[in-house]
């Protein structure tokens, strides 16, 4: 797709040099042949830094375009980002890809379904019902337990066990909404990466990424119905207790461990062996690495354990 | 089935004027071919307006059944509905009805399991796994990724997306209890409507109503691992993060917010433009529209965010 | 596997009498034809009176392990027993079993996948991309919806329904970590069994027990994307709601009724005809029978809408 063809589906004038644009990107990762877009005047820093070779911008934030940049002004620049992103996703399955390669010794079920361009290692065990996608590589090794979903483009490492019925790479919760609160999709062009010896429960779901990767890193250990939405980053050994919730782009250093029911925001970080008790709500990033906390609000363990002891009191 | 059969099942002596029996339905919603009950005595004033042909009461609200229904006495209506309940339950698949139909464009997982009766739109694209039972339509250009399961009787719009394993019209959480902890099914006669323009995520569950029908409307956007109970209305934009919980017959407005694990207690309303952040647990209706709430018991978001300082200074 | 092979791999130089170990067990549970393990000092109790064969324990242990028993003396039990447990793990699927076997008048869909070994009663209902595993005996009249997966070895009773994308028998989140952060998967060589007359929701997962049985006695009701953990057993008529989460050995009486978003920690029991509020944490076992509790910490109904609204006044 080139830049002039993008400028008339923005409805601009275009008149400089167009150029080949491989994708959307955010601000800080955008290269010289992607599009990038400023949504909020709070990402001016990254604006003014950017290496994209066009960025889609409103009149206010158009002065701080870099030079090196093409300024594509329109009036919601978000909701025009949602429109493009469309033209940038692949198709769903792509059947001019070649026949899927399936590594010596792996077993694949013949009611499982790989579909072209997908890429198994050697031993792995592929059982009933189960999807891989276009371009989706597995490891060696590797245990993919019956109706186990991978969506097109996504990695899993060599010696992970995947259970039944979970999905790996489902599109991330992304739209861009306008006045009228209606709602237009962000294509979610990105992937997932599990690395090697993960093991995910059943029914977990684990969100593409909307630009670049999820990523779950080696040696993590991931229960039944766990939500990691899109950009997350699971860092080495970390346990996810069942139900958990990530919100998209949150950060997790390695040996983080989630209990049950415990839930983070979006975009934040959370330190190194860093434990949050079942049910703890983490809202803000945690630097400290080592310590454990409880509750939502998110507070210290041993406070928490004291604030509920005075709340017993406050009954009496 | 005749009402004499139905006296009969009830092991009722009936001697008044049989008819054909469409449908069991609520006190409210009944027709003349169809058939209620009241199980609490709270629904008296339905009852008295009721259209239905025959009514099952006990002894104590028999005095309130209109002229126009006949009475049919029983000493526990909930557990006998729920019996009849049985008879007027579909089969799970109807292989009598014509072969499923698929618009132009389509294309179809070999894969996939459309049931005799199925009606597929035109430019679907319907992956591997998928299960659509009999009599459930499919608008255009609508994706199912793989494994998704549509249940019989359902309707799904066009432009809809619906992504890998989730369950669309799986049987309402319904039964009756008799003294001795025994449970009866209530078995789920109606249905899901999904409209146009809705995407949902992966391992998300979407219940058919008891009676009637379970409704998202056009331009939602539900999460991953969703619950939906039978007969909630989902208002058009309405947003649902991931592992949210509606309880049965909850109603909700156009474009209301329900942040990550908020919930709500059922048979309740809340009003357009309503946001409730992660967590909110909703148990009351709200009817002033474009208010923001968090917390459980819910309250008004900036009053929580005191309440939670105040906690904090209990703790010092 | 006898016990000088497990000595070699565990690098104990072995001199005593071997014998053919069947597999691992607690050290309550465990006969003299298998192994069992001190993982912490306080089952001190239990390793005294074990009946195991041969006990893997540490230095500081060793004194406790009964005449009876050989002890096998290591400097991680647990960490041992978790290498141990692959070996007495079955295959995934067991070809070498014969044909599956179905009963009269069962309809299986030609899309679902019963692996050899499997057992299906009479008048069942399977349909497409069910699975059901080596070894799984399915009770008669029982309706599998489609996409529900039983892994192998598992049993379901008579009468049951079990609905879409819900997985029976998938592995415990269970593994050993050492000093460094690093996770050894434990085997979870035991079962899920499902008794008569149990009705259970889509996307749901009831994982198999590391040994023994996880249990959901007859006549329980679950909801959708519920969790139970390895272990834990469900009384009769029991009602789990949508969302709940029930850690690893958590022991339901009767009839007890959890509400949505509810959770129990693990190892603890709660008395038959007990009801838990929705979102009730329960932390503690609870003892007397036939009350209502809600909130985390978890207290007495009453005393937590009274706190309720102690904490509203707080606000004013």
């Amino acid at each position: 797709m080139h830049l002039k063809d993008i400028a008339s589906i923005l409805n601009i004038e275009f008149s400089g040099e167009s150029f080949r644009v491989k994708g959307l990107n955010t601000l800080k990762d955008a290269t010289k042949d992607e599009i990038s877009f400023v949504a909020n005047s709070k990402y001016v820093r990254d604006l003014e830094n950017s290496k994209a070779g066009a960025i889609i911008v409103d009149e206010k934030n158009k002065q701080y375009v870099p030079f090196s940049s093409i300024a594509l002004v329109v009036e919601a620049p978000y909701w025009e980002m949602a429109g493009l992103s469309k033209y940038f996703a692949p198709s769903i399955e792509d059947n001019s890809l070649p026949e899927p390669k399936i590594g010596e010794g792996s077993k694949i079920s013949d009611k499982a379904h790989l579909a072209n361009g997908a890429v198994i290692g050697k031993n792995c065990t592929i059982l009933a019902g189960v999807y891989v996608g276009s371009n989706s590589i597995i490891g060696d090794n590797t245990i993919l337990y019956p109706n186990v979903v991978i969506y097109r483009d996504c990695k899993v490492g060599s010696n992970c066990i995947i259970h039944a019925n979970t999905t790996i790479g489902t599109d991330g919760f992304g739209f861009a909404t306008n006045k009228m609160g209606q709602h237009k999709k962000i294509y979610q062009n990105g992937n997932v990466i599990i690395e090697d010896d993960v093991e995910i429960g059943s029914s977990t779901t684990i969100d593409r990424a909307v630009f670049g990767s999820t990523i779950v890193k080696s040696g993590s250990r991931i229960d039944n119905l766990v939500q990691i939405a899109h950009n997350c980053i699971i860092g080495e050994g970390s346990v996810l207790v069942s139900q958990t919730g990530l919100a998209g782009s949150s950060e997790l250093g390695r040996n983080v461990v989630m209990g049950g029911q415990s839930a983070t925001a979006g975009h934040l970080k959370i330190a190194p062996f860093t434990t949050i008790a079942a049910r703890g709500g983490v809202t803000k990033s945690i630097k400290e690495g080592g310590r454990t906390f409880a509750g939502f609000p998110l507070t210290d363990h041993r406070t928490w354990l004291k604030l509920q002891a005075k709340i017993t009191n406050l009954i009496k």
